[in-house]
C-alpha cells in the first residue's frame, strides 16, 4: 500500500465517472484526512473506443476485469458497473483476493446482501454499500455509528424518489397520476419503464437494505409486504388533504418482541409530520430510537453527484480502514434470527373509501361489522356522489391489527349496501 | 484493556445517569458492536450523601476527582459535569494522562475546543463531543464521516430548542412571546434564566462548534453575529405568514473564496424549505454540500435520553478505537486559515418593515434610496396603520449585502418620512 491507495474502479458510467471527478478533484482533502495519496489505477468499461471527458490518464482504462481484479497493488474495488450476477461475481472475486470493496448496488445488496457480508467477513475485507440507499443521505453509516448505542423500533422511508416526485406534483399542482409520471420521466428522474419504481420493488429492496442493518436481522426481499402506486384512486389525494393528511409512498419497518414487518405501499401521513414536507425528488428516513426518540435524515436519493459522493465516503472510511489496517473487522453477521410478524400483529389506524347504497341504516350496519371484529371508528365522513343515489363513506379506524383491517374489508366488500371499496390506507407517522 | 474497557464518568446528573441506564442496558449489544465489556468503573459526584436510583455498585461512586482520573485502569473519561473550568481542568489531565474524553460540553467547546483538541492530538487520544451539538441528532458524525468526500459549502440550521419552541407556539397558537417562553419554562424547555438561549448565545456556540468542523477552519465566538429574540416584534410572525415564510431563530454558516461567515438571529424561511417545518423543541441542520446537494438532520436537540445517546455513541466509536489501538488517529488541527468575510460578500434577500408617514411620493423616496446603494426590491406592500396618518411598508429586496442592507437602513432612519425602523430579517433557505 506504501504511500498510496490504489483504487479499482468497476464502471465509469454517471456515478462512477462522479467518483473519479471527486476523488481527483479533492486530492488535497482526502491527503488531509488519510494523510496518503487516493489513486485510480484501473478502470473497468464496456467500450474502450467511447470518448470520455475526464483527466484520468488513458492508460488506466481497461476492458479486461482481470486486470483489475487481479493487479495485486490495487487494495480497493469500487462497484458501480450495476446489474446482478456479473457485479456479484466481481465483488466476490474481490474479497477472495483480499480486496476491499465498496458498491452502490442495491439490487443486488438486497437480495444477496447477507451472503456478502459473511463472505467480506471471512476474508476480513470491508463491504461498504452507503449508496445503495437513499443517494447522498448517509443513511448506513448513520445507523452504524450514531445510533449505535440505541435500539432502533421502526422507521419509515420516502426512499424512492420517483414516486415521491409523481406525488409531490398530483397534491401541489394537482396533476394526474400520468402527467406527473410523463414530467418525472421527461426531467429523468423515471426510466421508460417505471414499474420498480411505481409498484415498489425499488422501495422494497431499500427497506431490506436498511431493516436488516437497523434491527440486526435478515430481512429477505419476500418479507416486504409491497402495494404499489397503482392502489392510489382519483380524488385519494384531495380527500387526505382534506383530513390534514398526505398521501405518501412509504417504506415502514419495525421490530418487538414478536418480530420484524417490512411494507412499502401508499399511506397517509399527517401535515404536521416532517415526512409529509419532503416534497419531489427528495428522500428522508425517519428513525424512531429507544432512547434518541425521533430523528430524520433528508437528501437527495439519487442523482450522479450524490450517489457518488456516499461511494466517495466509503472509499474515505475503507482506506482509513486499510491504513489502520483494521480492515474487515466490523462483523456483518446478524445479532438476531429472523422472525416476521404476524398480521394480527401489526397495528395501525386505516383509511377505508367506499362507495355504498344511500339507504337508511347503512352507516349502522357497516359500522357493526367493525365491531364484530373488535375494530372502532375514529372518523365517519358520507358525501353524495353525483348521480344522489349512491354515496362515498370514509372511514378512519382507532388502532387495529392488519388482520382485523382484512377481515373488515372481506366481509364489507360482500355486504350487499357496499358497491365497492374504493381505495384504503395505512396512516403512518402517528404517535401511538 | 484486557477483556473489558473501563470507563471514567464524570458528573451523574440528567445526561450522566442516562449514560449509565444505557451502558447497563445495552451490554448484549455493545459486546456484540465491540466484542468486549464496557464498566462503568468510577463514577464522580458532588455529594456522595445523596440517594441514587441506580444499578450501578455502591462502591463505583466517589467524590474525589483524582481517583476517577488517577486509576490506571479506566481507558475512558466521559465529562458530562458541565461547567468550564473545572471540566477543562479534568479533561486536560484526562489527555495528559492518555485516556481518551467523551464531551457533551458546549460551553466548553465552544471556547476552548481547538485547544483541547490539539492537547488530544498531542496526546495520541481521542476526545468526541457528538452530544455537544444537537443532541441526539449524529451531525458531527455526519460531517466528518458520512459527508468526508464533498465539500461542505453552507449550514443553516435550528439548534436551539427553547428558541424554536417559543416560536412554534407563537406561530401554531398565536401566543405572545411571554406565554411561549412561560409555557417552555413550565415544560422544561427553557431555564430560569432563558437569556442564553433567547439572545442566541447558545445557538451561537453551535455554530462555532459547527462552523470549525464543516469548514476545517477555527471559528471564534466573536466571529458570530448574533441577533437575540427580542428583535421580533408584535406581528411580525404573521406577516412572515401573509408572504409564505416563517420566523425561525436559525444560525447559518457560510464559506467561499471571501472567507467564513457566521451569523445566529431571527430569520425568515420559505415555507416550503424543509426548516419551516421544524416544530416545537426539535433541531434540525441543514447542510448544502458542492457535491450531494442539501441534506438535513432533524431530532431532538436536547433531553437527557437523546443527549445520552449520543454521548454513548461517542463511547462506542472511542472503545471500538482503543480496540484497535487507532485512538487518536484522527486529527482534528484546523485544515484553513481563518478568514472572516466582511460585510460587503455577505449575500441575503432582505425584509425590512417600516413606520412611515403617509404622504404622496414617500414609496418614490424610499426606493431611491435603495438604488442608490445599488440595492432593489422585489416586494413592496403598504398598510395604513389604525389612526391612518402613518402606514407601515414592508420590503422584502433582491439580494443584497449586509453592507448594502445597513447602509440603506441607516439612511431610511434618519429620512423624514420614515418614523421608526419597525424590524428587519435576513431571508434564508432560498434558492441563490
Amino acid at each position: 500500500m506504501g504511500n498510496q491507495i490504489n483504487i479499482g474502479l468497476l464502471g465509469f458510467g454517471t456515478v462512477g465517472s462522479g467518483v473519479a471527478k471527486i476523488i481527483l478533484e479533492h486530492q488535497q482533502d482526502l491527503h488531509h484526512k488519510l494523510g496518503t495519496e487516493v489513486k485510480i489505477k484501473k478502470v473497468l468499461v464496456r467500450d474502450m473506443t467511447k470518448k470520455r471527458e475526464t483527466d484520468l490518464p488513458a492508460d488506466v482504462f481497461t476492458d479486461d476485469i482481470d486486470e483489475v481484479l487481479n493487479d495485486p497493488s490495487i487494495d480497493l474495488i469500487v462497484e458501480v458497473m450495476g446489474g446482478m450476477n456479473g457485479a456479484k461475481d466481481a465483488i466476490e472475486a474481490s474479497l477472495h483476493a483480499g480486496k476491499g470493496v465498496v458498491t452502490a448496488n442495491k439490487d443486488l445488496m438486497a437480495v444477496y446482501g447477507p451472503e456478502l457480508l459473511r463472505l467480506a467477513d471471512e476474508n476480513k475485507c470491508d463491504l461498504f454499500y452507503e449508496a445503495s440507499v437513499g443517494g447522498g443521505i448517509p443513511l448506513i453509516r448513520t445507523m452504524e455509528d450514531g445510533l449505535a448505542s440505541d435500539r432502533i423500533s421502526s422507521l419509515t422511508g420516502i426512499v424512492n424518489g420517483t414516486t415521491n416526485f409523481i406525488l409531490t406534483k398530483m397534491k401541489q399542482e394537482n396533476m394526474s397520476y400520468e402527467d406527473a409520471l410523463a414530467e418525472a420521466m421527461e426531467l429523468g428522474f423515471a426510466e421508460a419503464d417505471p414499474s420498480a419504481d411505481v409498484d415498489g420493488i425499488d422501495a422494497a429492496r431499500k427497506m431490506v437494505i436498511l431493516a436488516s442493518l437497523a434491527f440486526s436481522t435478515e430481512v429477505q426481499l419476500d418479507d416486504v409486504f409491497v402495494r404499489g402506486m397503482k392502489e392510489i384512486q382519483d380524488g385519494d389525494v384531495d380527500l387526505a388533504e382534506s383530513f390534514g393528511y398526505t398521501v405518501k409512498m412509504a417504506g415502514h419497518a419495525e421490530k418487538d418482541e414478536d418480530g420484524i414487518a417490512v411494507s412499502v405501499e401508499p399511506v397517509f401521513i399527517p401535515n404536521t409530520h416532517p415526512l409529509a414536507s419532503v416534497h419531489n425528488e427528495y428522500n428522508a428516513v425517519y428513525i424512531y430510537g429507544a432512547a434518541v426518540g425521533e430523528t430524520m435524515l433528508y437528501g437527495p436519493g439519487a442523482g450522479s453527484l450524490p450517489t457518488a459522493t456516499s461511494v466517495t465516503a466509503d472509499v474515505v472510511a475503507a482506506c482509513r480502514n486499510l491504513l489502520l489496517g483494521m480492515n474487515g473487522k466490523r462483523l456483518h453477521s446478524p445479532q438476531y434470527e429472523r422472525k416476521v410478524k404476524s398480521d394480527d400483529k401489526r397495528f395501525s389506524r386505516y383509511f377505508h373509501r367506499f362507495l355504498v347504497k344511500d339507504e337508511v341504516g347503512v352507516l349502522t350496519r357497516l359500522s357493526a361489522i367493525y365491531s364484530k371484529y373488535g375494530a372502532s371508528l375514529a372518523t365517519v365522513v358520507q358525501n353524495p356522489v353525483n348521480d344522489e343515489e349512491d354515496s362515498e363513506l370514509v372511514f378512519i379506524t382507532h388502532k387495529m391489527s392488519r388482520q382485523q383491517h382484512l377481515d373488515v374489508l372481506e366481509e364489507l366488500e360482500n355486504t350487499d349496501v357496499v358497491l365497492a371499496v374504493l381505495s384504503h390506507y395505512r396512516v403512518e407517522g402517528e404517535k401511538s
